[in-house]
């Protein structure tokens, strides 16, 4: 059996119900903190030497030499070729759904003249290089090399830095060909603080980069929440979610199998389903406790599902949508007739999945947008992993003489009075010699 | 006399020095931290009243109960129309110049339909309330109210609630003024670390915002870093800083005087020329000899150009590019003939201000562009402030009942390499039925 929690809007408590089931902070760890400083600080005084210490170490891999840990492209290239064809293609199709919807998201520069020949605009750049964390041992996911890196190449960025460790010296063949579809130009089997360390402040093997993204463990992302600032990192992410919304017409097996697909993950992963239909909710109750025990990972399920879960009776489907901006979920599905018209009332999620066919999982792999998104509700404020991560703008002001004249009237009045007379003379200097 | 730095980019020992010259980091402060972690915990667990005992004992006002700490509409209306109709008029010109500029970076949703009725796009929806930290005292600056609150309003953010500490009560006439221009919604008489913890856990009088922004103190950097995460947060800047390349041939007071209006903000700030004219650096030098004392922040001044100014000698204006580049540089003057042709050269720069005309005082007030820009060599990774930081996006992914089945055979066999079989499964359902 699985102990889900049923809960209803129309209950007194249901909000603070609803909070508590949202409730979720990182536990800060100092002993992990003191570690990751302690990492840092090696690797940026002693370099490749700490590296290869800290990787031999902590990895328990047998290499000889700093060189030993990058990978020759000969070999992630094989690694490709050696693939079965039905992966080689599910990857590969993948890739290029994946690459045709990010080309949407490149920016351009542009600008604009004004009548007296004032010209202003916005320079779009990629950036330089990039380092992508890929976690090894059993997170070690193909789907995350593609996610990262090919928003990154469709952006235009020169050189792509992959680093994932080999816990053991163990390698996952999936990874390495993700990573030669991608076209990363290096990769470094390092890992853990030590391998963030080493992209934000370079060593004399591995080269510093200009924004470090992927995911990793507390370790990985204490590191990149200390070095950010230094470099540019992606959100922090914490344990996966989905929200579904169903009206009750949906085979209730799919919606549990889709509860499931989110709670498989990790067990503080959270699946919730709204619907109005209460016998639906006791359907899909009914279908959890009929295939949990089918799947591999029931253990992990069942933690997720009766830690963190939640089957909810909602008046319509109106305030499901109004619940659902208030969760601001990671992915949403919408699991109703008609969906688009709900679309509008959805004001902050990650990703919304619109009607029965579209479950999450398509959109963990293959529809095409990223499946890095924003978690433990903030799609309040930020967005999906996109091109926009990997190009910067720069502002592009060319003022004429006669602009000169005009504007340096208004900023001289506003710099006094800031009290900041050399900014006045400075303006004020292009109009009056 | 100034005693301001003089490098040649062809001494052997060059680049140690620019390195030297560059190096900035912000001294960790673990009593500023300490205190911080204090505050935020203070205003987590006891709200408004702390946040009242803490403006009593930190701003030295008097003030009886919470709701005083909120300025009714009327009075910040009031101050606008009492102000002197130059000021007036520059703010407004200012604003609307500003507000024209970021109108060209609205982002808009978009979708694509495939040959089987797969529909994918984005939704692009305003952040829907914003925090805006204005600081008090001395680097009030109404410029700032203008550059973080219109780009906010253009993105369609539907509440804008500024904080501004009053020390010892004292309000600034002309940052109250630019609130009214920019129409924000509430605004608060706090600031301080306990600012930032009451926009981000809320109390019963302060709502809670989804981001914060605008620049502060060391107090409120740091609290901004401690809610990063839990609310959106701009950039923590470094100080400011400004590399100019000029062919020899503008005035040399113009010049003297843009390296003046960046060392003015604070003794950290740095202003940095280069020209491959020898006699040019020494009529610069003499300009800035000559007109230093004519200043009334002339001790600013002194201090910033002598501790972090430098006149360099470059080989050519290829060279003066590349340098720049290495720098990347909060604002760039190409104060040189014929700019234009020189900006695909430069990769990275918080902005570039092209030609003679073009002091960099001018985007600080007036242009349009945004003088909120990335500091200390992120530029190389981050954007200037812009609407952009005011939206987000959402995936929109709706798959036909023949798209489930052509990605979701991807998707389970992806699934599948990835051990996450209740992934495939989902997927597996929706082709199977």
């Amino acid at each position: 059996m699985v102990q889900i929690r049923r809960l209803s809007s129309s209950d007194i408590h249901f909000q603070e119900e609803l909070a508590a089931l949202l409730q979720f902070e990182d536990a800060f760890d100092s002993e992990i903190e003191q570690t990751v400083i302690r990492i840092l600080n090696q690797i940026k005084t002693s370099g490749d030497e700490a590296l290869l210490a800290l990787t031999r170490q902590l990895d328990h891999v047998n290499v000889a030499s700093i060189e030993q840990l990058e990978l020759p492209h000969t070999e992630w290239r094989s690694t490709l070729d050696a693939l079965n064809a039905e992966q080689r293609t599910a990857l590969e199709q993948a890739a290029d759904r994946i690459r045709t919807y990010h080309e949407k998201q490149l920016a351009q520069s542009w600008s604009y003249a004004e009548a007296d020949g004032t010209r202003l605009g916005q320079k779009i750049t990629a950036l330089e290089r990039v380092g992508l964390y890929v976690p090894g041992g059993k997170a070690a996911y193909p789907s995350s090399v593609l996610m990262n890196a090919i928003p990154a190449r469709v952006a235009g960025v020169k050189e792509l830095i992959m680093v994932t460790p080999t816990p053991g010296g163990e390698k996952n063949p999936l990874v390495l060909a993700a990573a030669a579809i991608c076209d990363v130009d290096r990769i470094f089997t390092i890992g853990g603080a030590q391998a963030v360390a080493a992209l934000a402040y370079g060593t004399s093997t591995v080269p510093k980069v200009d924004k470090i993204v992927g995911p990793g463990n507390a370790y990985v992302a204490t590191a990149k929440r200390h070095v950010f600032g230094k470099v540019g990192i992606d959100m922090l992410a914490g344990p996966s979610e989905i929200l579904v919304i169903c009206d009750g017409k949906t085979d209730p097996d799919w919606i549990a199998m889709d509860l499931f697909s989110q709670a498989e993950h990790d067990e503080q992963a959270q699946s919730i389903l709204l619907s109005p239909d209460d016998a639906f909710l006791d359907a899909v109750a009914a279908s959890i406790a009929k295939l949990i025990d089918t799947l591999p990972r029931r253990e992990v399920i069942r933690a997720s599902l009766e830690n963190r879960g939640a089957l909810i009776k909602v008046r319509d489907l109106q305030e499901a949508c109004a619940i659902a901006n208030q969760i601001a979920p990671e992915h949403l599905e919408l699991s109703v007739e008609q969906p688009e018209q709900w679309v509008e009332h959805i004001h902050h999620a990650g990703a919304i999945f619109l009607g029965r066919y579209t479950c999450e999982a398509l959109g963990d792999y293959c529809a095409g947008p990223n499946h890095v998104l924003p978690t433990s509700g903030t799609a309040r404020f930020s967005s999906p992993l996109g091109v926009y991560d990997f190009q910067k703008r720069t502002s592009v002001i060319q003022v004429s003489a006669s602009g000169a004249a005009k504007l340096g009237k208004i900023a001289a009045t506003l710099a006094k009075g800031e009290g900041l007379e050399a900014h006045a003379r400075s303006a004020a200097l292009r109009y009056q010699s």
